[in-house]
């Protein structure tokens, strides 16, 4: 049988955000269902985020509409109280607490902004294996941070993200030249992922990089970035004066050199979490061109909403869909190998 | 097993009606559900309608929100383009286009302001079996298009107009006068479908008559109509001066003479697209009256539209229903078993 | 294989609250859906409560939307008139009435000013087996009756209703006091229910009596209901001052004494009515007092179903979920074992 265009399992013996860092405030409890569950998030006093199941495990009322107190939390059904661990610390009116009394908990890292969960076999957690976003917090770097819902299965927007021949025709107006679509990306293979380079020799300035030109006239520009599954785009992209070397590593000081980041993590079997942010490497303190840049991916990221979410509208009316190729599809179906793989070892496991 | 009272499943080797030709207008697309699959239109600079997929063979997304360029349409997801065969005729970034790279179409057929699409095998598509609506353009006849959409499947439309019983009691102020229900109409085969004759002769002339009316007085009406498979229901109605030898074939200057039109197209297993007009053979230029008499068909089919909608309700809640028979069911239990053959049809070939 | 937590069957051959009296007037036609069957209600001219199926034997149309004509109701879609007993008495246009043309009736009773159906075997039904609730209308007490509607399985209300270490923590600043979750109740089998059991002596008073108060200071104060399956709950409550004999059954003047009803029936597997009052032995024609205290039970239920709600989409979204048991959990756990026998029996029968 054919697999289904939409997995509806998950991937879950791997590294996924949770959130930003400033979503889970020193006060108070945070609620976000990922992969299908529901998840409370707290800070406890030493400023590390705890994250149980949004489940009290007597009667399963939420923890997120229950109490902080200190490290814990008190669910304010019954007043069950669990700590940072999920075992519960008290049960009012007893004094023998039942060992199974306890919600899961959840390896959680915070590192680059990010707050990073494991939902698989904690036993395989390992925080040396999340990847690095250098740029969200180096003083070399400045960004500001982006979350959209989608209304889609998280594939189709990491589908998205593999094919830049959708630059041309769904942001005319800010990421894309009509030239994107004609080139063809170079895809490789690395440690589990991909990576993809994309050069535009002497091309039109795509808007988005118009709009806080350090420069005039055409470019050299470079999107080069790498996939890793479930769901992490990292990308160093930039536009140079056309001739000035950047191909061969030269980058002189009016290029404008940027870091993407578009990360996705799925809320349900419809729908996902999207975290993005696109730093730059200069005029670090002007703050009216980061909120500039800001609005102008905000904008385009919209644009690719709008798209998706009509895609699974389509895909939810006719699920007996097979696609059809095109050239550009090379790394989306290695990447939709690579996540095919992954479930499929935690099948077998 | 019993059949299901309302069958999930649409005939498909039929004409059906897609829009009214007005709804397709000269510039942009269309998009339409019909028999649960979404479908876009457009015309061609001959004017000739074009109905695909509204699902680009790459990856579902829909073309309805793509660009008309020329006769063709183009995908504004990843720019394939294709003509109005649905052949991919551009796949930007790549010379070859794999033979495969289409998108289903559908023979179309416009006429009598109606546009016609075949959604089953395109073989055995034949223009000339469409039914006739020629009062919708005839200079003798004057109309106003109607279009209203229920939350109901078809059949339940079709059980409404096969038991005019319902005047009576829907439309007490509007269609109906008491005496509908107590007459049982004259049910005959026809050629695949159905005749059905009521003659009302003596009676009280009905609200919607009342208010275009050119003469006084008690009233011979009559209510001739063909109803085919799927769904479409072609009317002679009106009313002549009680005695004045309407029913022997003499219809006086004075009668008001109507042509009625009730088509219904699914649009999935739970929702129908209703097209309808009345038109009439007198006063042609009065346009107030030609609102006037639109105005009273709208108003009495939301009357059927409310009852049908709460009946869905009622069925949905508890699908275990099975209807018990009255004398006025002749006419839709034939065409209940009209339905079904056609269906078995299809199923066995 | 383990029960469902949420089982979506229910019982049929039980008594079940349809509507306080007042919902259903002397005039029109009353439309409530109870164990997923929609229903219709209304009076006769005798004043007697009539229920049927709210769906038409011929096309399942709702009677509810029908006409009351006399003690009948005539079904607004194509004339069907049906009695009392649910038999249909006219069919417009024909003389011979099928003997199968009927609707299935319920046996219903008026007591305590609820209207109560028997929705199972009718040959089971008997009223004298119907739980008394004397405070509703008799001259000793006084309430006024309340109705909200919950988005929740009523096995959930249940839970809720036998556990009062919830007015601990859900209700502060209305029914609870901190002492509350400490104590447990005792619980005694009574025929086919539970008695439950509760004192907390020489303790602060609960805001709800503060508000109504007629002494100040310490209170002994009981709680001691009762609860029948499906979801009948009766309780005697009270606050007297502390020390003044009320254990022993010395009820001063003073003290403030309740009648409690808790009443669900459910509606669908997933959502719920709930009947309830407070009535006093005091202050009877103290209009103002009786409306400060449906106020506050009513303040108190929101919080309750805010909770239960809540509960309900948690348990939606991870239906896997396996209880662990807390030492108030013994009432629940004993009415979820007679729920589950009632149930047995009827699979079994």
């Amino acid at each position: 049988m054919a697999d289904p265009y939409l997995n509806p399992r998950f991937v879950h013996n791997a590294w996924y955000v949770a959130a930003w860092d400033h979503e889970i405030g020193a006060e108070g409890l945070f609620a976000r269902q990922l992969l299908g569950k529901p998840l409370v998030f707290w800070r406890k006093a030493d400023g590390s985020v705890v994250a149980l199941d949004d489940r009290c495990c007597h009667r399963a009322a939420p923890l997120s509409i229950g109490r902080k107190e200190g490290d814990c939390v008190r669910c304010l059904y019954h007043g069950l109280k669990f700590d940072a661990s999920g075992a519960c610390v008290q049960m009012p009116g007893q004094e023998r607490i039942p060992p199974n009394a306890c919600v899961r908990s959840y390896p959680v890292v915070e590192r680059d902004r990010f707050v990073w969960i494991w939902m698989g076999d904690a036993a395989q957690a390992d925080a040396t294996k999340i990847p690095a976003f250098f740029w969200h917090d180096s003083p070399e770097w400045r960004m500001k941070p982006g979350y959209i819902h989608y209304r889609a299965h998280y594939q189709l927007v990491v589908d998205n993200l593999l094919d830049f021949a959708h630059l041309s025709y769904v942001h005319p107006t800010t990421l894309g030249t009509a030239n994107v679509a004609q080139v063809r990306a170079k895809v490789e293979p690395i440690d589990g992922g991909l990576r993809i380079t994309r050069w535009s020799l002497d091309d039109d300035m795509p808007p988005n990089h118009q709009r806080v030109a350090r420069f005039q006239g055409k470019v050299d520009r470079w999107q080069i970035y790498e996939w890793h599954p479930p769901a992490f785009m990292r990308m160093d992209a930039g536009s140079a004066p056309a001739g000035s070397g950047a191909p061969e590593g030269h980058v002189v000081p009016q290029a404008m050199r940027f870091r993407h980041t578009s990360v996705q993590t799925p809320e349900t079997a419809g729908t996902t979490h999207y975290f993005f942010c696109q730093a730059r490497a200069f005029e670090l303190d002007d703050d009216a061109m980061t909120e500039a840049i800001f609005q102008d991916v905000s904008t385009a990221f919209a644009e690719d909403r709008a798209m998706i979410e009509a895609q699974q509208r389509i895909l939810d009316a006719t699920p007996d869909f097979r696609p059809v190729g095109t050239t550009h599809d090379q790394a989306l179906n290695m990447a939709r190998h690579i996540l095919k793989q992954r479930l499929a070892l935690e099948v077998a496991a």
